[in-house]
């Protein structure tokens, strides 16, 4: 038997377009030979459409999508992923299926066991669990099809009860088959490997795990699809970042044949955090209908890192870059961000905010009588500057890229409405000591983020000589810290005795527990690690923390 | 049996403050002559203490808060809600538990066995599900004790599998208790009672629905705890958004006497939602620490039921209305506003915005040669009145408030950064037309909000002669549809056949649609409807929708 795997970028409630792309792959399939085409989880309707599955048209829309999938499988069969009506009295509305399409119709429905429900996932929420288990039929080959999580029984730290491979196997398969929607972070790749080579040791049959690509929003998923023998041993890897269709033929429990073999070239961390930053904002302009990016630069790290992305992702011709100099800016954070506008070739205005920031000072001065300056009129010139980016985005049709790094976001490092601003946090997942791994590797072929701008102490240059250091530690230390409380989940007394300075953590932990209220009104922040702020990390506003 | 049943008001993680309120409670019951006290769920720790339920130190605090209180039951038992570790291999890391402590120790524990995870309910991210069933037996009393949603089997149309009650029957119960922590909603409070009553007249048991009160961030929790006899008559209603403590003598199933009977009147549907909007202010500022409140005054009717609002909760001598005229603002809201600041005593600033604007325009020029006066030019008004605001904020240590209602906030009728700013939405849950009903209900023992913000035409006043209804179908009908699409989960097609014009819904859906990215950013919203914009609904920001 020949098995066709596809990762193809779907968009979310884009039926049209999803079908035809399904249509098109599942045909490219047919005519190189394929007798079944596999696409990943809830390729129908979009992983995850979230609150759209509660409206009777999106689900009318799936099933009409399913229809016209199952008519186009004649001489090739397909299993697809899309959501399900239950149609029980006594459960939710949905399941999350895996359909087996052949001869004109859907002939089989595998709903998936296991619903994740921790960081960003929350498939209890639409969902109802699968208790049901058996193989599908195919050409004389048994195939235990599974859906993502249902192999994770085992590798994931908050456990579950249920082993669907396990009852699958009872039944005498041939060949295991996971459809998945598994997101990107620095270390997934890794984990997916772990737990498909645990089963396939256990059961010691072939194996696919057909992965989704693209980016939605805040969640990038990466494809990376594997491809193993009964050994264990990867046969193939599907492309990262990318669409991809490739063929595999099955024979007794065994891939004899691989058509297209190149070899999977494993890339540095810091390689794929770049490749999913370009992905997200590709997505994010094409899925919503827009084109061009506005952002300011300061002549700082961030911005420029954040530019560099961009005019890779959206052409620099389609990036606009807005330096908005003070009185406080010194004279190389203009050079440097007009170096940067050479090197990318993005469009840029420049224009001052002096006249504006007079005005609000000279209005507020009777209700300011008698008080200092203070950090109020450092945020009035980030929001002055936001005001201006959000002004010409309104005028001329820009979105506005947010260039928070992950540690300022953590500690409050920022201005609400100001530099805080933004539809899409491009890097509010990335510490600022990885910003500078991203800026060295942008400049791997040469530079494009000036030398200078990697080099020179940070400042956010809202008061006289103000360094970041000033008010914040070094960011090595910072980082770590943030690293042990909000990705590991670590309690203070756990970071202290790790040998960091009690001091030191407490004050931090007290500024991330202090900005939430802060974060909760953040655009969203492309994910790229296990523990993005957003959606996968839940915190009530009005507690009282520790600290 | 006597049984003593409390609301109290918690704060998320003040375990040193809620153990002290805990004990006074059980204390207050012992000495009135109380067998057993009952709190609410999670009464330790706080519904819903979200992530932090993830750090072992904040689980470590409910542990040590549930043995000081089990240490204080000598002479009286008690039920009280706490997270408990499941201290299991397979299994998530907690239960949501009803704990009985008696003779100075934690004697049985309940976990609950339905978990909600609709609307605003994600109780599969943090817990493991009950499955073992059995009734506390206390002093030759068995009770059947349940944890909110257990009851909700046959209610909620999300249907569970399981049905505890009917478990716990076959153990011969004498008594229902069922602990809750359930939110304020319209018409949550009649829904209620529909449940206990299913209940009690299949099982002929008497029965305490013993609910939580106070406001965390968004969700407002109304107490309202419920009594009923065997015969599924209300006993006893305890008091609507306040602390209250009462006790029930219980022989022979049947409940005998009854130490305070306050008789519960029933207020109007408007009356509840300014408990509730009140309740919520106050709270947010208690919990958060902070004082006083700052919201701009337009002389329109959002912001003049928000300050009347923010008035009752912190008192006027805290609430500042800053007034901020441009030149498009009529005559008639200066003196509309001033009316207001009058008749609440709130203090109040007055700052024209000219001189910022002009600035603004005038640096703006340039990068917008050629190009006519737009949408730019009104947003660039509503964002220096935000920088105002929040630079006297900054400056005076005010907590900037929300005037957005839903109905804009639906249709994206605002501007992100500008009036969509602040730290809490006081009544983006409340449509246009009941904004209406809450002016006269403020009204109603004199005049607060002034009688020509109330008859007035809507305006943004953002450019010459300006009114809602220019760009806005009138609220009556935009309201009707708005609550058709979020509140009931219509499709277009469904509510087209309700007789709305095909056009209409189309162009009110899109602008729904359209705006998602914008009410990502929006503050917390007061939730007094069952679907509030938030938590509760959760959409995909770059899907392709209908319209």
């Amino acid at each position: 038997m020949v098995i066709a795997i596809v990762q193809l970028n779907y968009h979310i409630g884009n039926f049209e377009e999803n079908t035809k792309k399904i249509l098109d792959n599942l045909n490219k399939a047919k005519n190189r030979g394929a007798d079944l085409v596999v696409f990943p989880e809830i390729t129908v309707g979009g992983y995850l459409a979230k609150d759209l599955f509660r409206y009777k048209s999106f689900l009318d829309a799936c099933d009409a999508s399913i229809n016209e999938i199952a008519i186009a499988c004649e001489g090739i069969a397909c299993i697809i992923g899309a959501p399900v009506r239950t149609q029980l009295t006594r459960a939710k509305a949905l399941y999350n299926s895996a359909l087996f399409l052949a001869d004109g119709k859907v002939q089989e429905v595998v709903h998936k066991t296991l619903l994740p429900d921790y960081d960003v996932f929350d498939e209890y929420r639409y969902f109802e669990p699968n208790d049901v288990f058996k193989c599908i039929d195919y050409r004389g080959v048994k195939i235990a099809l599974t859906i993502c999580e249902d192999l994770w029984n085992e590798n994931f730290p908050s456990l579950y009860k249920e082993d669907p491979m396990a009852k699958l196997f009872q039944d005498a398969p041939d060949v295991m088959i996971n459809i998945a929607a598994s997101p990107f972070s620095e270390t997934h790749f890794n984990t997916r490997q772990a737990v498909m080579t645990s089963h396939i040791r256990k059961y010691k049959l072939p194996a696919f795990y057909v992965n989704t690509f693209g980016a939605h929003t805040d969640i990038i998923f990466d494809g990376r699809s594997l491809v193993y023998n009964k050994d264990a041993k990867i046969v193939d890897v599907l492309k990262g970042f990318e669409e991809d269709l490739r063929l595999y033929e099955v024979t007794d429990k065994e891939i004899t044949s691989v058509e297209v073999t190149t070899s999977y070239e494993e890339l540095s961390n810091i390689a794929n955090i770049h490749q999913a930053l370009v992905l997200g904002i590709r997505d994010f302009f094409q899925k919503s209908g827009f084109k061009k990016a506005i952002l300011g630069l300061s002549g700082g790290i961030d911005s420029a890192v954040v530019a560099a992305l961009a005019c890779e992702a959206l052409g620099s011709a389609n990036v606009m870059g807005v330096l908005m100099p003070s009185v406080y800016s010194s004279e190389h954070s203009l050079k440097d961000a007009l170096d940067l506008v050479k090197n990318t070739g993005c469009e840029h205005e420049i224009i001052a905010i002096k006249e504006a920031t007079e005005a609000l000072d000279s209005m507020l001065a009777p209700a300011f009588k008698g008080k200092e300056s203070d950090i109020t009129e450092e945020n009035i010139q980030a929001r002055v500057r936001s005001i201006i980016l959000m002004a010409i985005s309104n005028k001329h049709g820009y979105i506005l890229l947010n260039t928070s790094n992950k540690s300022e976001a953590a500690v409050g490092y920022g201005t609400l409405y100001g530099d805080m601003a933004g539809a899409l946090g491009v890097i509010g997942d990335v510490f600022k000591t990885k910003v500078y791994e991203l800026a060295r590797f942008i400049n791997r072929n040469g530079v494009i983020i000036p030398e200078n701008t990697i080099t020179k102490a940070p400042s956010a240059e809202l008061r006289p000589d103000q360094k970041d250091s000033d008010s914040l530690p070094e960011y090595d230390i910072l980082d770590a810290i943030l690293d042990l409380y909000i990705e590991q989940e670590w309690s203070a007394a756990e970071i202290i005795s790790k040998g960091y300075e009690k001091e030191l953590v407490f004050s931090v932990i007290k500024l991330v527990n202090g900005a939430e209220f802060k974060r909760f009104q953040s655009p969203p922040i492309l994910r790229i690690t296990r523990k993005a702020f957003g959606a996968g990390r839940s915190m009530p506003l009005v507690a009282k923390y520790p600290f």
